[in-house]
């Protein structure tokens, strides 16, 4: 197996023994089970944001906890949900006092252990809420979800909202950023290659040498076109398209009520993008494509997006919610307001987000 | 050819235009001849740094133009020195009244396309030095070069010699530092797979499933060793070992001399590691190799280092130095004073690292 790994029933040990060794200033490793808080410990008095889901899609989540954003992470095993054993010793752990905020991927394990976790919970007295992500336009039920996937957009939300939580904005706004901030968000992936999953040695799927997968999630589930393989022009016009005239989509959201002290459910409907919207411009590689060609993607995206008269106000380019060594990318485009652009340039320090301190 | 391209012969044209397009307020690129300098323009009565090279590293070197790092690079085609004429014009775009420091990687190419350009530069008037980074313990004599090459070191000497550069340091001294800091670093690199370069879209070299290659350079250039595939423990320490107990090294550096008006050759021999030594630690990806697997990595190396009383007191651990799409990692380890660690934590923003603005 063409990995860098020891024993593959280690690998998140490992990898996590590795994580706590580089970064001792930022975070704090629990080991049994797996959970990262930051290195100081609870921040008193603000909301504690926490995310969690499948390892294997680093450097979130572990690699964005610290200060700016998020307070705790659950790592599962590779593309597992994690526990909510996990998800609740996490919260307990991060908690300062004004609640837990988990942001949650919508694959149908993350939903319902981070639903058991938030009762657990709230059974010892914290408030939680929990908002679901889902920005994946390219499938409606997968392998691993019932509606959107939840991917990209995740990435930016666990900034934005960890921007509010440090600067003090309480559980009930911040949920409302969290639940805007992803009805804003829009996603697609595409795969050049598969990856191998350590513990079974082998592709996730095949794939032959002169063809591309569009719509790929982040665990290399299939997408919606398996086609030649096309160029770059060509890929990122397709997907910025897709993202940019997807209609209105609906769901039912699950949510925490206070008042009424039981889970609510709620038909929730994100408008498309329209001329004149700013948005952050986020492209993103599976792991194995080099940032060089995530500027290529870049190039025709603007292109696309300033065709449309969508302005792109600030942009995240690189590894950041990987599928393994994968090759490929994904594009998110997060429409924002001039207060969330202030929250993105909000000083974050993080293993895998760094700037303004 | 399984990558995010467009046609191979505008490989270079493109990217560019998209880190243009991405980074405006960071870098102005200039395409006839291709330089990237800082955006504000030249930054007066400051030394200013330049590097370049093949494409092929990024972000090296373009994405370390910034604050507090380079003020300028030159990219070469892909694993292609750049010409004398880009650097040349690169050094007068970027030359702020201080003269100009060139950080050359040690290939034939390189090495002799700087030299020609601090001349040409000279002959406008500008003081010019050259330093020539050789940090690759694996290989002295390749493909590419005459005695070791130039790797991972350019990276952290980039960070550190820009940071100085930032807070006015004088030519001389500048040169000094960078001449130490080479002195004081070693590199060693491995590759899983090959990769492959858009202009021939063919493997750099073939390798078997359950092989792998020690001691690569940054080209895919063939390293010490093809044997089969071992654990990351196995890697990391064999890698680390390396470094630690390669004895010292003398080569030949040629600078210029600027009380004779002329190149100096003169032998320069650098220490090995010492018990006691506190040094950076770059773990780097070749590309395609996630970061999650750079923590297994880390954790190997930085057990070796503890055994041998070797104090790792700042790291850095991602794809900073590349070769393409290729998996595998180098490990650079720098013997660093405090002050060299004051150096490293200042301010630096460029588009492929920031932190501290």
């Amino acid at each position: 197996m063409k990995k860098l790994i020891n024993n593959p029933d280690n690998v998140i040990k490992e990898q996590l023994e590795g994580m706590q060794a580089a970064h001792p200033d930022l975070i704090k490793v629990n080991f049994e089970p797996y959970y990262i808080t930051r290195a100081g410990g609870p921040s008193k008095g603000k909301v504690a944001l926490i995310s969690g889901g499948g390892s294997g899609h680093e450097p979130m989540h572990g690699g964005f906890v610290g200060h700016g954003m998020l307070h705790a992470a659950c790592p599962g095993e590779i593309f597992t949900s994690p526990t909510p054993d996990q998800m609740h010793l996490a919260a307990k752990a991060a908690h300062g006092g004004a609640g837990v905020l988990n942001i949650v991927k919508n694959y149908t394990g993350d939903v319902m252990n981070f639903e058991m976790a938030a009762e657990l919970a709230m059974a010892d007295g914290i408030k939680v809420q929990n908002i679901v992500v889902d920005d994946d336009v390219a499938v409606k039920d997968s392998l691993y979800t019932a509606g959107r996937r939840g991917v990209g957009a995740t990435v930016l939300i666990e900034k934005l909202c960890g921007a509010a939580a440090e600067q003090g904005m309480d559980l009930e706004k911040l949920s409302d950023l969290c639940r805007t901030l992803n009805q804003n968000a829009r996603s697609m992936g595409m795969a050049l290659t598969s990856c191998i999953t350590p513990s079974n040695g082998s592709a996730s799927f095949e794939i032959g040498d002169d063809e591309m997968e569009i719509g790929i999630g982040i665990h290399g589930e299939p997408g919606i076109e398996r086609k030649k393989i096309a160029t770059v022009d060509e890929i990122a016009e397709e997907m910025t398209v897709s993202i940019l005239e997807d209609g209105a989509y609906t769901r039912t959201t699950k949510e925490w009520d206070f008042s009424k002290n039981e889970w609510v459910e709620k038909e929730v409907t994100d408008e498309p993008f329209k001329k004149g919207d700013n948005v952050i411009a986020f492209v993103n590689s599976m792991g194995g494509t080099p940032v060089s060609e995530l500027y290529g993607v870049y190039r025709k995206m603007k292109e696309v997006t300033d065709k449309h008269g969508i302005k792109i106000v600030r942009n995240l380019i690189g590894p950041y919610i990987t599928a393994l060594e994968m090759q490929g990318c994904s594009i998110t485009l997060m429409k924002v307001s001039d207060a969330h652009v202030k929250l993105w340039d909000a000083p974050v320090y993080t293993p895998g987000l760094k700037w303004g301190m």
